[in-house]
């Protein structure tokens, strides 16, 4: 049995619609940032990053959104979620979630975890001020080099898609209007259409 | 023909330490980040982002060290670089890559490369300020939670020796002591007799 652990809006909801794309058998547990509960012992002997998502299995913890992603569709094969059998297609799709997860999370982590990287307030107010214009750059990157369409990887949805679509989701609390990226407010629009994505919004908001 | 663009001393060693541990065949070409030639038209048309390493298959280009590191050790099966047939143990060794790139690199970064994240030179200096704190904090999280000895993985190499190894190297540039991890530095000892690994920091040298 697995058990997955979120916190509603964090980078979790992509394993989460990705779970719901396997069919997978899981429980939930979300994890209240509101309480922090990331911080708290139950949770650190768990997960000892406090962070979520975290996939417990009969072998253990399993963390950070690329490898459970790509957990997800190895142990889900009849899902088609990842191209498993084409090393170099496998390498486009991991290279992608690399950038969201490296790049693009990090550049929106400067906002609401600014604490992480400068003390001052000054400082943190001042990388506060430089996320909505990272955040273009990387969509607009993006848009132009990575996404093939209409799924994120071309004619496949893949567990990049669930991915990219959470990302997005962030835009808004930077100020940046999705729609300066047609193609990926197409693809969120399109997204947001699965029943799995509406499976997980409303667990989410449960 | 595969051909690898790296710049000393960046995370691309990780990777070429890892198409030598492979016996690939590729050409490689020096990118002059002193020349901010990563910056110039011709490195772009390779690759948009702006950055190393990249690998130029005779089907594309690929980019993201944890993708590239997954790929060398798929497309060498016989080098036996990552357990590409067991998901858990394949995903356990995804998180640890993607923790090395995602918070390990970022905190590293925030060094040379704080202008990314902020425009004042009083926050650059600031953050600049943190990361011997946050370096400290990744490294002690690997040694008691994820590094498992002798290497990272445990009993066998994988593609994260070479990259907990490149990243271990740059703890001297924060100021931080290796020694401090013990654990950790006597790994990098140990990366440090094989013959890839001379055979790398000589060619980085040249």
């Amino acid at each position: 049995m697995l058990t997955f652990y979120y916190y509603p809006g964090t980078c979790a909801r992509a394993v989460h619609i990705a779970l719901e794309d396997a069919g997978a058998i899981y429980e939930r547990r979300r994890v209240d940032f509101a309480k922090a509960e990331q911080r708290g012992a139950d949770y650190l002997r768990i997960n000892p990053k406090g962070r979520v998502p975290a996939l417990a299995t009969e072998r253990g913890v399993l963390t950070e959104a690329p490898a459970l992603l790509v957990y997800v569709a190895q142990t889900h094969p009849q899902a088609k979620l990842a191209p498993l059998d084409d090393p170099f297609a496998f390498a486009q799709m991991q290279g992608f979630a690399a950038y969201l997860a490296s790049t693009v999370h990090v550049a929106h982590a400067h906002r609401p975890r600014a604490s992480r990287w400068a003390d001052e307030a000054s400082s943190q107010e001042d990388m506060r001020a430089k996320t909505p214009a990272n955040m273009r750059e990387c969509f607009g990157l993006i848009q132009r080099e990575l996404f093939r369409g209409p799924w994120a990887m071309g004619e496949d949805y893949t567990v990049i898609d669930p991915y990219l679509y959470t990302l997005a989701g962030w835009l808004g609390t930077h100020g940046v209007d999705i729609e300066e990226f047609p193609a990926i407010a197409e693809h969120s629009g399109r997204m947001s259409a699965r029943d799995s994505v509406r499976r997980v919004l409303a667990i989410e908001a449960a």
